[in-house]
């Protein structure tokens, strides 16, 4: 417990970012002490939008990569593995907890805070085995592939044909999937929006970054658009900072190389430091 | 149903290679028919791993890259990105399931089937979610990024040095981030080994398919030996073929090429047969 009223302590010395969220009354009735440490990538959206979407207050600490925030140790002691979006909370013995990895964040979320299952399915029920799929297939498959399209397409120092070619290939097959998918039904997964969906929502919103067209996809366009019509989706996507992903479209493939220029410097420089390690 | 008792019926005529583990008097009393589709990568091998830590009876029927049976409309039927492993049970009022996704397939078992917390702790206690963190973290970090590592530097058919170094790199990183977790105990989390070990456990053991080496890696090392030598892990690492990660260090350079060759034609002719969709 020390540990943490240190951490708390550098943190409001140190991140005066820090920003609240839906902080009412609920705060004392639900027993949460949720804080989001995150970036506006579509990993750290899947958490902000599942908060938005469960009307949960929490805290938000923005991070910076360009200021290598995510490597610095107190931040290694909520996630050793220096990414995000993490999250602290309490559990409901007063135990302090750190979550990392955005699978993992959101599993916990819906356990402990969606008791009406608004956004998920009973423990135990076919349907929330099969959330589980596909969460796991968007953990394993979709982002970490659309990620590599985006470095080869937008951040690698050097133009390699046959690394944008490998992922962005994968990633329209993996679209492809999901567009099958949503032939069945509006959702991934049953009659609601659920945490698959939400985990898949921010990638897809952020194709033409990765230079893939929803163009032979119908349904997956659908799906997106009928996400974001939802208020906590709408909500959670600018958190922390305005959702850009739908802009791209509308700038020129100059203006798309400045943006890319941008976070280039520093994609390369943490390259280069994980490479010592 | 009937669709069930036609995939049955299908397995029995075209998969005369499927073959039954543990199956005893437990059979009956645990309710499960739980079949198996799989190959002996470090994907595949997490979940019979797990099967025999849970010493549950299962149905095995491997999958043939070569031949692209992950590609059949039968296999699609089970899991739709055509990727192994794959897990289908019935539920216990009946109702037949499919699971995809190593980690999913993990997480369904632990919560059906480990009753007594032998691999996994208690839902809602901290160290359950800390076993989901580097579960994810592995799903989401590990598998596909050393799987990278494995693509550049032992199938492209053009040498890339940057996506060689970009992977290894990479999967050398996440090592570090294991090996200091394992610094504070025995296992990823607390006094046992989890879901969270055995989704590692087959990605470390094939280091050096992947051009990296444990030599800076101390802890890791002696806990890729103390999770080898427990008879669940040393059983199912050999489901559905003989284990051969370890193998891999005596071979000269030319013999390990000589070993990709086999895999080259079919990964390569999958990636142009994804790319056409």
């Amino acid at each position: 417990m020390q540990r943490i009223s240190q951490l708390a302590s550098h943190l409001t010395k140190t991140h005066p970012k820090t920003f609240l969220r839906n902080f009412t009354s609920k705060m004392a009735s639900n027993n949460s002490n949720i804080h989001l440490y995150t970036v506006g990538t579509p990993n750290g959206i899947k958490v902000s939008i599942l908060l938005e979407e469960l009307g949960l207050p929490y805290k938000v600490t923005p991070i910076s990569f360009s200021k290598n925030e995510q490597k610095e140790p107190w931040f290694l002691e909520i996630n050793p593995n220096g990414r995000i979006p993490a999250l602290t909370d309490t559990l409901p013995d007063g135990t302090p907890i750190n979550l990392f990895e955005s699978g993992s964040i959101m599993q916990y979320l819906v356990d402990r805070y969606d008791t009406e299952h608004k956004v998920s399915y009973p423990r135990g029920s076919k349907e929330g085995y099969e959330v589980n799929n596909w969460l796991h297939w968007q953990m394993g498959g979709l982002g970490p592939m659309q990620g590599q399209a985006n470095h080869f397409f937008r951040y690698a120092p050097e133009k390699i044909q046959y690394g944008i070619d490998r992922y962005q290939n994968e990633t329209r097959r993996l679209y492809s999937v999901m567009e099958r998918q949503l032939e069945k039904g509006d959702y991934l997964v049953g009659d609601r929006a659920t945490i698959a969906d939400f985990a898949c929502w921010g990638w897809v919103a952020a194709h033409h970054w990765a230079g893939v067209s929803l163009d032979e996809f119908p349904k997956l366009e659908a799906w997106l658009h009928r996400l974001l019509e939802r208020p906590g989706v709408e909500k959670g996507r600018h958190v922390p900072s305005p959702h850009t992903a739908f802009d791209m479209k509308n700038k020129s493939e100059e203006e798309l190389e400045k943006e890319a220029e941008k976070s280039k410097a520093w994609v390369q420089a943490g390259m280069k430091a994980d490479a010592k390690k």
